[in-house]
């Protein structure tokens, strides 16, 4: 079986090439893939397959050539994740399945725009909505910090945090289970210095549910992003948001939401596991 | 670059092919490979070159045709790992680098003999001696394991543990500074059920002084049997040891001590990064 292992901003996966849909992509093998000393080690498979020959993206096919089927390291499927999507993007570029600059990607939330930089990838996001104040509490002192809800298609909880590099995030924050049912992804923000071309530069770190603290996380940043262009007073406009992998950037306009950021293949092979 | 990855029981390695001693093995770039999110990910990196083309090893060419250069995770030399030897030898039989079932390995210890067998890889080990009684204390709750030091080229101090499951190993147990000026790997063992052919069956986690909690360790292991068997009397024999990555086996013999176990090759193929 061959494979690629990339990542975008240390978010990193396991890439498996499967035009044909041939390889029985069992939630096993995606565990033991997955697995960071038993095997080759990422937050999650991309498998490469083309959308006509998967049954979750046949009807799809007249849009894009390929299909993202995107599986969590536990062996879950996902519907999208911003960072992979951009890695599947380079991994298509570089082997040259794809040759256009903007292309499309069909994922289980529908198609996505991609555009291939030479340093970076761009892709369509879902456009966050701001959603009511709560409170994430840090597990070990117990101390609040006051937040915004966001939904991204999946739900988030953005916090001011003076003390970025203090905060204990080996447990998971504590939050409004009565607002966030299925749980929530928390994100802690604070300023950074002024960057050229963006209207707002922020550092942030977040905890994701399920996963815990990460060095990355696409949906998170945008969530971010819509905060700190909210609390500027600025509808729309560029912020660029440091995470502990490296920068993302998120735009903001009306009726659209993209990130940017890089995203490397740092190894292609076969398996012998 | 060309590279494989393999693991022994969960101690995970990325090994470079360089017969020749060609390629330049920075400190920069081993800790770029050992990058579990940024690179291949690995405990550290097995570097195969021909014992005559090192000069660490073109002493030993007489006795051994491949050496073992060695480097940790975060750029350092080590002169032995016996996971890392495991797997070394692995990736010589796997490719044919060697057809012997018994062979010679040069490392920075000298010439260590490997017998690979179709799923365990066994390898000569510094014979452990034992020292002094001491204490390990648990970090959170200050409990006290009473011990004996060991030294299997490194130190250790092995220590009795009712529950190792409950064991809270994520920050390094206190010693005593004065016994270990350098540091301690730290054992903690309880009985476990007979195993068919072995003299004691004994289960084990350590945290390994650099590194903390790892999911196995050879030197650990070789020191654990030595005070099981002293514990129960026995001076040689064979001792199963299981670690949270799997089943070493250590015997132990009036002049050497011997470790087998699992070893195995899950990658093969070419850097990008």
């Amino acid at each position: 079986m061959r494979f690629a292992k990339g990542h975008g901003t240390g978010n990193d996966f396991v890439i498996l090439p499967d035009p044909d849909g041939a390889l029985p992509v069992t939630a096993d093998l995606v565990r033991r893939l997955c697995d960071r000393r038993f095997g080759l080690g990422g937050d999650g498979v991309l498998r490469v397959v083309r959308a006509a020959k998967h049954p979750d993206a046949a009807h799809l096919a007249g849009e894009a050539e390929w299909f993202m089927d995107y599986h969590n390291a536990d062996g879950s499927l996902s519907e999208m994740c911003g960072n992979g999507v951009r890695v599947f993007a380079r991994y298509l570029t570089d082997t040259g399945l794809v040759t256009a600059a903007t292309f499309p990607i069909a994922t289980r939330a529908g198609v996505v725009t991609a555009l291939a930089g030479a340093d970076e990838i761009t892709v369509d996001m879902v456009r966050p909505v701001l959603g009511p104040r709560s409170n994430a509490r840090e597990h070990r002192t117990g101390r609040d910090f006051a937040g915004t809800s966001v939904s991204v298609g999946n739900p988030h909880l953005v916090c001011a945090a003076d003390d970025l590099d203090g905060l204990d995030l080996t447990a998971p924050p504590g939050y409004d289970h009565g607002l966030f049912p299925d749980g929530v992804n928390v994100e802690f923000v604070a300023p950074a210095e002024p960057v050229e071309g963006r209207d707002v530069h922020v550092r942030m770190r977040v905890y994701e549910r399920g996963s815990g603290e990460t060095w990355s996380c696409g949906s998170g940043a945008c969530a971010v992003a819509a905060v700190a262009l909210h609390d500027a007073g600025i509808p729309h406009g560029f912020v660029a948001v440091d995470l502990p992998g490296g920068r993302l950037t998120v735009a903001i306009a009306a009726d659209r939401c993209v990130l940017s950021g890089p995203a490397v293949i740092v190894a292609t092979g076969e398996l012998t596991l």
